[in-house]
């Protein structure tokens, strides 16, 4: 059996540190490591998780074992720890594996060790009016895949991005979005163009100034990324405004924890509706992941639809949500930038509100286009520019 | 003002009842109707809701007022019940609102009200192996709304159908969903081809069996319905097999409610992941929605990840999800069927999970093509289509 083959996921584990014992109990074995860490792992876990080329298929790598397939009380045979410094087991039934250490204490669930990968996942950084806006020149993300990594990586931890040297002919955005991967479509279309229209179907579609706001909280999933490209922009206004949503959620917890409460529990209804289409989301403001920590922000006043919440919730809701958009406003947390043409914005639409002012078509045009990457497509390509 | 004009989401709301008296408190006015219902509206409510056109831009009937711009203290000067039955005040600044009583009673947020539109709200029905499957023919559905209606809501009420009388071309399948709505791409293309592949980038391009599972639980939002539309099937087996995860849920919660708590609360990592692609995503194998009930079932045993749970948590959980697995393949709940060609299945990825028995590819050609549309677009159509 080779081991580097069973990798069941195309990356490698280094070796933290040497198998120096395992010890069998009645339901588990007991794994000392050289650095002193003990990791135990059930005998179900481990024949779950048999590498062996009869249980993961190796052209796909995926498993083909079923667990349930294997009796409730398998116990290992014998086992030990091999020249190569592998884990190695021969079960009671006649099939053998073997775990590589590198893997193994990549995989480990002792409570140190869960502690110890969950502080090392990536982390929000937030930011207000002070932000040092991270700006990408397209010619290198093109040419240097850690360049487009450190772009990807701005985009998952701070949210917001500029990235400049972007031909101006309509189109051009879709080359810079596929060095991610493909384009979410919507009913809008692939790219969208945001342009003043007569016959708009969307108040972004106006020259009306947009407060801030995410994009489809109509949907059940907003894009993840939001991409705004400018091709022209002679109209007098039009300024972009952007605030990181998770930094007022956070100080909205710490001024005023009830309106914080309210607006992460009480779910509120966006709409988007035209002639050929009719979507409605029912979610909170703040979206809270399971350990409590802000994991999203859903927000478009304009495309709200009337508060649904008991009597007695109803003037708690409007409070807090009075508060959250007041505090969208203030000087503290917006940061503020004309676009020009060649230039793009390319953001975390779940986390970075954002916003426009009016502008004045008759002073001249202003054509903007857009579109949506979602955010499992982000983390896939980062994922795999770091293998 | 016009009324008619200011509905603002394209829908209409009969009289239900006529307003006989309107009755101003401190912050709230208090409706009473026809049929004795008493139905409070507050005061910011009744002000953000003004469908006036100064408040409601008349062309995307996209809201422009905020309601932080309006004084926390604003009141009605004037109230009363026109002519036409609407609810109309004359606020202390000046401004005026008017209320379709049919628009203010299907708003209305006292208890009975919101009781009422909750119990009116569509329900999955669940279903085991007696399923009488719901058929539709592909020209009844190009041709008839009410025909496609009736699909659609079987898709969204039972979770599965069979369309027949589809043709055999490749790429036909995209006609059918453009019935629905436009195709969500992934990673695996726009219509994906289900053949056995050499070089296969997932175990559904083998000749294997595939467990019960749903599509891309590596996602954060699992395809909402997916489309299998058989071209060629001349291979032995191949069978395709269903269950209503919904069902087992339910009956999980019943004969095993701490298997049930386990596999809601502890999450599982499911990855998905080939050269160009690397996708994982942390959840719980069966997902509630606020009120506690089942909304959605992520479960494919051959992308699942190593469980990552405390040691006191692993076995827990290891019971569980074998719990889970060996009543997917009870014959109770199970639905067999083979696909014939022009034949092609539509169901809820979210809930009803999919299998399909091995084939021999030395017996003759399997060939289907499959995509995904998401659970938006599904409900958005049949908004549109019941207007």
């Amino acid at each position: 059996m080779n081991t580097a083959a069973a990798f069941a996921d195309f990356r490698s584990y280094p070796l933290i540190s040497a198998l120096t014992a395992a010890h069998p109990l009645a339901d588990r074995i007991v794994v000392y490591w050289a650095d002193g860490r003990i990791s135990p792992y059930h005998h179900v876990w481990l024949r779950d998780n048999c590498p062996c080329p009869q249980c993961v298929y190796t052209v796909t790598r995926e498993q083909v074992l079923e667990i349930v397939d294997v009796p409730e009380d398998l116990a290992p045979a014998t086992l030990r720890i091999d020249d190569g410094g592998c884990l190695c087991i021969d079960w009671q039934d006649g099939h053998a594996s073997r775990f590589d250490p590198g893997w193994l204490r990549a995989h480990a669930y002792d409570d140190e060790t869960r502690a110890e990968r969950q502080a090392g996942k990536p982390k929000s950084r937030l930011w207000d009016s002070s932000l040092s806006l991270p700006v990408f020149e397209f010619a290198a993300l093109k040419e240097d895949p850690k360049a487009l990594l450190q772009w990807l990586v701005a985009l998952r931890d701070t949210g917001l991005t500029q990235v400049r040297g972007v031909p101006t002919e309509p189109g051009s955005l879709a080359e810079v979005a596929r060095l991610i991967s493909f384009i979410r479509p919507t009913n809008f279309g692939v790219l969208f163009n945001v342009q003043s229209k007569a016959d708009a179907d969307s108040n972004a579609y106006t020259a009306f100034n947009l407060p801030l706001h995410s994009d489809l909280p109509t949907r059940e999933l907003q894009p993840g990324l939001q991409f705004l490209h400018c091709l022209v922009n002679d109209a007098e206004g039009g300024e972009s405004i952007f605030v990181d949503g998770f930094a007022i959620a956070d100080a909205l917890r710490r001024e005023d924890p009830a309106a914080f409460r309210a607006l992460s529990e009480i779910p509120v209804e966006f709409r988007n509706k035209d002639r050929n289409s009719d979507y409605r989301c029912l979610a909170p403001v703040i979206a809270l992941d399971s350990s409590g920590q802000v994991s999203e922000i859903r927000m478009a006043n304009f495309l709200r639809g009337p508060f649904e919440a008991s009597v007695e919730q109803m003037p708690v809701l409007y409070g807090a949500y009075r508060r959250f958009i007041a505090m969208t406003r203030e000087a503290r947390f917006r940061v503020m930038q004309r676009l020009n043409p060649g230039e793009l914005w390319c953001f975390d639409n779940r986390r970075t509100l954002h916003a426009r002012n009016a502008f004045d078509p008759a002073t001249g045009t202003r054509h903007f286009q857009g579109c949506y990457i979602d955010r499992d497509e982000l983390l896939s390509r980062i994922l795999v520019l770091q293998r």
